[in-house]
Formats: C-alpha cells, structure tokens, sequence
C-alpha cells in the first residue's frame, strides 16, 4: 500500500484515523495543550502497532509550537525550556550522565543540514572531564559530539562510525539529531519530535541509514527531529484529494461516478503520484524559499533544549549567550 | 486568468499551444537541434505578442541541455561555450565594450544565490583598464560587477542602486543575472535563457523589482536566467491536470461529467491550486534536495560563457583554470 | 619616515607621544574610565594636528573593552549599549533620520569581513517607508544598508558606487563599517572606533579607496571601525625596540655602542622590517588562529549598537532577538 | 633549547644546518629538481636522528613549487600529478586496497581547516564496494573519508574517534590530511609534506591528539601536510636574528660587544621572543590576508593528487572534472 512519506508518528497516527476513523490498536495517545504549545505523546505499545504506524515502539513525544514561524524569541526560549524539560524526563536515571550527541544528515546540503548544525552549537565537555581525569561536576555533565556526515560522503554506515566511537568512550546515552520529512508544510519549522526509539532504517531523508538504536549501540538512543521539507508525493496527494472531494461535491450521489471516485483506491492514487512526478526526477522536495535561516533558527532551539537538559549549571540566560 | 508561473519564454509559448492548439499571433520561433542541445529562439514581435506572453518585446533564446543532470564536464565545456556564441550576437558591436554584470538574488538563499554566484566568479577587470588610464586591451575587455542583494536587505529597489552605478560608471552594456522559475523540474539546472529586454517588473523569484532595462538604464541590458526551482503551484496543477484527464478516461464521452471534467475552467482550476497550497504558505517552492551543489555547479558554467564572450584572449581552457 | 600603520587615532596620538613625550598639538584628548570600558575622545582640530596624526580633522572616539576577549555576554550587550550611546550623541539633529549603512571590506576574506557581517545583521527598514510612502514612525526611522564589495571583485572604486547610491536614495547620514589594523594584538576584538570623519583613502586594509566623507558624498559621514589583525610590519618593530632595549640595559652608559643602539633612525628601523617582510610576500597579517569567529561575534556588537542608536522603538533585549 | 616550530622535517634540517653547519647524524637526505618543483627526501634512520629532529623515523617527502603562489591552472596540474606519483610509491603493495582518508583540523577556522576541504574533494566510493558486495573494480579501489572534527568540538581524541573507524571498517591505509606551520612564509602554499610517520603528538596547529600513525591504528598511516601559516615566534627569530646580525657588521670585530652579539644564547632569544608574543596572547598566527582563497586552491590540489593515485581509471583530466 501507498503511503504518504512522513517521519513524526502523530501523522503517522493521524493518517490512519482519517482513512479509518478509529485509534491505532496497540497505541496509545495522549495530547496536552500548553500556552504556546501542543505536546502529543504517542505510545507504541506492541507489535501491532509498530507495524500499523510503521514505527519502532516507544514513545514519540511532539511539540508543535505554530508560533514558530513569526521571529517571536521569547517563545523560541520556551519552546527551548520545553524541550529540555521534555528530555529530562527520557534521561536515564544515573548521576554523572555521559552523553554522546550525533548531528545526521549532510551539512553541505541546506534541508538535511539540521542535524550537524545543531552539534556545532552544543557545549561540548567531555575533553574537560577527560583531561582533569574527573568524572563529576556540579554545574556540567560530560557531553560529546560528532557529525559524521552521510555516507554519500563518507563511504561508511553512519551506524558504523558511531558503533565505533561508542565502543572507544562508552556513554551512557545517545542523542540523535536529524532533519525529517512531514506531510504538513505547516508542520515544518514549528515540530519537534522526541523518540525513545532511536533513528530506524529508512527514516530521515537521505540515503538508508542502518540503524541508530539501543541494539545496534548497546545504550539509549533519543532521536530529536525536526521536519525541514514536506515529501513532494505528499503535495501531489493533497492536490488528489481536493480535486476528489470537490468532484464528488458536484456529482449526483450514488451516481456512478461519485461511487468510482469515492471508491478511488490507495493503488490508483499511488500511480497517479508516480505519474505526476516522474518527471520531478529522485530528489524532489517541497519547502519554503527560507529554508536556511529558519536551519539555523530550529538548530538554535535544539542545541538550547539539549544544554540546558544535560548541564544543571546552565539557565536559558546562559545558553543564549554560549551560543552564536 | 490564472497562469502557472513561468519565468522562460519557451514555456510562456508552450503552455499557450498547449491551450489553443496555436502558435502566439506576433511571435516568432525557431529551434535548431545541436549536438547536446536543443536551441528555441522565440522572438516577441509586437504588443499582442507580449501581452499574450507575458513578456516584454524582444528575442529569447533558450538552451536546453539535459545532459547537465549529470556530471559530464565535457558538456558542460561545450554548454559553456554555446552560451558564449549566443552571447557574442548580442553584444553591441562597438569596440573595447564595456560590461557591467549584475547579480540578481539574495546570497543567503540558496535557490535565489544563481546571479552573486556568477558575479564571484566572472573575471573583473575594469579596475585594470582605470589604474593604467587605458582604454583598450587585445586580450581583454573592461567588465565590472556587482551583486546588490535584494530589497528586502537593502531596503533599496535594485534597479536604483544599478542606476546609479551605470550613471557613475558609463557602460556600454549591463548583463543581469537572475534566478528563474520554470514549470518543468527537467529543466531545473539544465536550461539558460538568454533575453535581450533585461529584467522586467516581476519576473524573478523575491520580491519584485523595477525593470532593469534599456529604457530604466540607458544602457541595453541582457538577462541571463536559469530556472532553480518550480512553482509549488505548478505541481498542483499538473496533478489536477493528470486527475482530470484520467478521469475523462474513464467516463463516458458525453456524459455530464465528462463534460463538466472537460469543461473544468482555468478559475476552478486556480481556486483549488489555492486551496491546496494555501496550508503551504507563501514561500513555498519544489525544487531538488540538491540545490546547493547545482547552483554552484550552474554559476561555473555562466560565469564560464560571460569570460569567453567577453574577453577575446580567454578560451575554455584558460576559464577553467581561472575559476575556483 | 616610516610610521607604523594603524588605523585607531588612538594609536597615533600613542605613538607620538611615545617618541615626543608631547602631546600633539592641534590635538585635544579626552578619557573616561566606564565600568567596563576606557572611552578615548581624541579631537584632532586643526591641520597641523591632522598632518601628526595623518588623520582627518575630526572628532574620533575609542571604546575599549578588554573584557571582549572573554565570551561574556552580558558585558556585549553593555558594550553595544555604550556604542548605541555614543552613536546617538553623533547623528544630525533631525526628525525621521534616514541612514544609509555601508559595510565596507570583502566578505570572501576573514578578516576584511567585517563591514558585509554587519550590514548582514541590522534591521533594514526603508523599503517599508517607501512601500507605505510615509516619512515618519513613532518605533523605527528609514534604514538602508549595503555591502558593495572591493574594487578587486567590482572592478569600480566603492566611493563610486556609494555616490552613486547616495544620489538616488538621499539618505541623511552614511554609517560606514571597516575592519581596521591595529599596532596591538590586544587591541584586536576588543576596541570600536568611531569617527565623525568617514572613510578615507589608504584607511583601512585591502585596496585602496577613494573617501567616504563628506565632501564626496555631500552627507556626513559616521566611521565605525574594529581592528580584526596586526600588521606585521608592528610585530617586527615590536621585536626590533625589544632587542634594542634589551641591548642597551647591557651595554656600558655613553659607550660607542650604546650611543649607536640609542641613535638607531626611523630609517634604520624601516629597513630593517622591511628586509624581515620582504620573504613574507605582500598580503602577510598577523592574527589569532580564531579570527572567524571573532569577526562574527563583533558584528554582532556592532549591529547590536547600530539597531539600538537608529530605531527608538527598540530595545537591547529586542535587538538580541532580531539577530540571528 | 627553544626551537622554532616548524611541521616541516626540511626545515627541522634546515635549522640544524643553519646552526651548525653539519648535516644531521641518522638522517639522510636527497633532491632532485623537477621542472616546476623541488623534491626533497629526509629520512630520519634513527633514533638520534629522530631525537635531534623532533620528528618520528621514517620517510619525509616535501614537494616545493614555488610558482604555485601564481594562478598557474598547468603547474597546479603537475603538482597534483607529481603528489600522485610519489604517494604511489608509498602505496602498501596490494590488490584492492582499501583507504581511510582522514581530514584533520577545525572546518571553522579557516588556517585549519585545510583536511575537511580535501576531504570534501576526495572521490568517495567505498559505499559501492559494499552494496554491491565486490571487492574489486578495474577503474577504482575502496575509498572512505571522514571529517571528525577537533577535540574542542567533538569532546574526543581524533585518534580514539578514527581507531573506533578503523576497527569497524578494517582499511589497509589510513591518509591523513593536516595543515601545517612553517617557518618561512614562502613555503606556506607552496609546499606539500608526504610522510610515512602519520601524525604524531604535538604536531599540526589545534589541540594536541594523540597519535594517528601504525602503532596506535595498526595499518599504515600516510601523512600529507600543507603550511597554512608561519607561527609569529619565528616572524620574531627571523627579526632578532636580522638585527644581531645587523650590528655585529657594525660592531668592531671582537669588541665585547661583537662578543656578546654573537654569543646571544637561544634562551636569551626565547625570552625576547616569549616577551615580544606576550601581548599578543595565545592564537596569534602569521599568514595572508587571501588564506581562505589558498585553502580552497590547495585543497584541490591534494584532493586530485589522491584521486589519481588511488583510481587507476582516473586521469588528471578527468579529476578536475569531478571536482567542483
């Protein structure tokens, strides 16, 4: 079956209750509002789940801030807070936490850039510990920090570089940063999604990626996620959809015509994406003429969110003022 | 009327026959296939011509070269010097020409930054022919260059800025280069129009600009432009025409719905191209995940033409070896 | 005679002083201790000052702030807030000021960088002026800014395009950035200048300009400067006065050799830098190793102040917030 | 003793030479003069030589091009063609090999960040080999490359990071990318360092890493350096030196003073110098203000030099063509 690209299970989720009308089995959702901002817990529980919403099981934690796109700094110092707030809670319960931060997708290539942009902004500490030969400290914990690139650049698994460097500094957790794809231009710049799940094969745009996970690590794995371009399949079907909808308004109901397009199956709508974007060729994206101040804005709320979750010396004011 | 956005004359005419099945009354067309490129030389002729079109009287000449989608420096040597041959019939044939080259588009946004990447790599050499109070050279000809930037970091319309440097300046010719939109991503990166009306009120993606024109300056103006992305809407609108027409395909000649189907009105059309992309918001473009690399790719192969127009001591070999 | 090159009035007077133990006539100095900053008022006031000084007449103001050295942002934002204050005692006495800022120096080189990164970073606002085609807001006045680039990448002389630019758009007032040379490292990334006397040929690094100033532009002009290197000419001279000193401590009072090492010319000295220099090549600059981001944390201060002195509706803690 | 720093094992010899006159003991050297290029081989053979010359025993191969300070796209070419030739030399001899090319250095700071540009450059094509499960290709053999950053940002040894790559990926050959400091501002740009030895604690500008060579990755390990700069401790030597040698000529032969001139121990010139630099605090560098452009040229010259070493089917031709 044809499936509208997305990487935030909420639209995963979102997705099967339009078509269906009814909640996942094996899911369960839990939505908060807060001044500035909608927070929706999604658990995968079991296997059947994780297949209907084709996503690990755990938790997918999204924040949509809509307030994000006006250049309103005293929400992005919210929506910072939040985030670590959020975080705080997924950190495993260990004092002296040693955290290994990994930056996906290619910084040379601005939608998939997220990720090392965010790793150049965090405070990176592990050096000190190691070179004082200490392993706590009040005000900070030990943080690491790569962007390894992808392997269009390097030749090498991303999973493989950082299974090697877990292997060599053994921290106790892993967070993962990396760009994604909605199916929701709104959602782009103003969502961000934490997981439990780590990265899977397949998500994140850019090439297949083994994976980033408690498994493959051997420690936790938080992936936060930003969504940075929407699917340019997911444009085609949004126009399906109207143009459907519209029709049917017009057509006699019950005639033939309104069954056959009411009855327009998944396959159908499939092949006419493929046909319309054929010619669009492989790395067709939708997203917005800005898309590199606003990297560099979510990057700063990111990198804000992870320094304030894992250094308890570090106050917002501060963390504006590290950061460049 | 509603119109998909175009900023190529060839697509102007296109979608024109592609409605009436006619030529444009008060234009001229003419193609002639080369080796690696299809050359269409449309001229406007008259005001219906333009209206029709959309654009100012003049020549167009568009150079398809789809083989540029992949990384064959040969062709792109060859499309380089293409470029430089139809560039030579267009310079105003007057001895130790003087050249001013304007760089359309905002650097920091990465499909805008076609025209001040050109401008970084053109060949300037005015401050030579000044210094030594000269005013010819065999081997080369004064060219000057600037990139202003757009009104949005200027908060100056470009064109009087570029007025009041040709006034200080005098030259005999302006090259404008700008960032273009088309209709069809396959001629993303793969198409360069050459016009000899300059840049005219809202042509180009940003804001729109003052002409940058003979009549605006003084001075004939070519444009250079190359499409870098396609209009959000224009994806909506072949998917609505791709529904359509499969549906047609389906009902039955004559019947009401094939009628209503066939008769589905450019309004009905824009309303609902509206409709979907209204979500999107304003800046919404489609365009390749690897933009970054083709602009930077694109802007060698202009900058390439322009310094083998322009200076008659530099062939192809000497231009590659002078760019970065 | 040989003069060491600085670009910071400061210096000079430092200079002269050092081998008069005068102060210069025509010259009137004038310091103030801040909390955190030395604020140095030299008024040159006559030509024979102005000869000494090989400086304009005029009034040149010097903040330094050693602290800058240390990523404390609190102590910035002060500092932005002495400069906005200072900037504000300087700008005509008028109603609805429209300013024209011009970021001088490359911004493909580091350390010329300055002047394009600060225009990069105010708030532009004439277009809304003229959109709107009012004269007058209660929370911000008409700002235009422009990074024209060197003559060796535009081929024209910047005094050019500014005059011409100034014609067109007739602002009040010119605030021009450049990146200075200072005699002393320690000066480098802590030290504005600002002088009421613009920019003036051979001022600043890079090529050589016509002036910015009121003469050639016919509106004042306010220079905003940061020293961003060292020459090495200084570094050299620094040396050769230290070997001297310490020669002389060691040699017999009155013997031939001390009276030769006391007796050693401007001339000696320049012969002997330039015979260090000569290997170095022409471009030699002595800078720190961290010179990129320095250049964009200074732009920040800068266009922090700027913002601040121009737009009465904003504040420091709006400003903070504009800026990316 | 005090030593100038220098990367270069030529200057290391140079310096010894220069003091006393004798070539080093367990160290051999050899030239050649090439059209456009002076190659020097220094083998340190032991450990007094290695001792002496504070530089690991093995093989040192500097290629001198003098005319590469000029645009000269031909010399470029051979210097690429000459790097290829001799890193051919150095290959393990072996079918298939596979290589890590590993860029040293801090993308953010321009004078370091010459390993990352090549990196960027280098032909990448491991990721082939796997996917398609084959070990052996007629135009090309394995290569990775990988970019990670220094210990100030990512909080880990480079050699922890590339031992944990290693082991996960198992190259034969590990080729490690540095910018170097040299003594003489004539050779920054001008001369490419190939050496058996890898990287060695201490060496390269940034932090101190631990090593990058045999012992530490187990497979051999090829450096290749560029001077990107001169360290402002040798601009001070060079002018001491300058000015003893100055007065000695004016001093009376045998005087005390001559005496004393010539017998200036090299503590007494370190403390000059340590006083000279103090000032100028830690970073301080001696370059050219056209660093970032002289990065980019170099980095292509390497990078093509390994791509026609490691890919038989790759000529220089088609080198510069893949390369943007």
């Amino acid at each position: 079956m044809f499936q509208i690209r997305t990487d935030l299970a909420l639209e995963a989720r979102e997705m099967y209750r339009e078509t269906t009308q009814q909640e996942i089995p094996g899911v369960e959702v839990e939505q908060k509002e807060e001044d500035f901002a909608l927070v929706t817990r999604v658990k995968v529980l079991d296997q059947q789940g994780s297949q209907i919403m084709g996503k690990a099981e755990g938790s997918y934690i999204t924040i949509e801030a809509s307030g994000l796109k006006k250049a309103d700094a005293d929400l992005k110092d919210s929506v910072s807070q939040l985030l670590a707030k959020e975080l705080v809670h997924l950190l495993p319960k260990k004092n002296n936490l040693r955290t290994l931060i990994v930056g996906l997708g290619n910084w040379d290539i601005t939608p998939d850039a997220l990720g090392p942009q965010v790793v150049s902004k965090v405070l990176v500490t592990r050096q000190y510990f190691e070179t004082y030969n200490k392993s706590e400290d009040a005000t900070m914990t030990s943080v690491s920090a790569i962007s390894p690139g992808v392997m269009g650049t390097t030749g090498i698994e991303t999973g493989e570089i950082i299974r090697g460097i877990v292997e060599k500094t053994k921290p106790d957790l892993v967070i993962a940063i990396d760009a994604l794809a909605s199916r929701r231009m709104e959602r782009v710049h103003t969502t961000i999604q934490i997981s439990t799940t780590g990265i899977n094969p397949g998500s994140g745009i850019g090439n297949k990626r083994k994976g980033l996970n408690q498994e493959a690590l051997g420690v936790p794995v938080l992936a936060i996620g930003v969504p940075t371009v929407v699917d340019a399949a997911t444009l085609a079907n949004d126009t399906i959809g109207l143009v459907v909808e519209n029709l049917s308004s017009q057509a006699t109901k019950g005639s033939d015509f309104y069954k056959m397009l009411k009855g327009m199956s998944d396959e159908d709508k499939y092949s006419l994406i493929r046909e319309v974007l054929d010619p669009y060729g492989a790395n067709v994206i939708v997203t917005t003429k800005d898309i590199d101040m606003i990297i560099k804005d979510v990057s700063h709320i990111i990198a804000n969110g992870i320094n304030i979750a894992l250094h308890p010396g570090i106050e917002l004011k501060d963390v504006n003022r590290y950061l460049q």
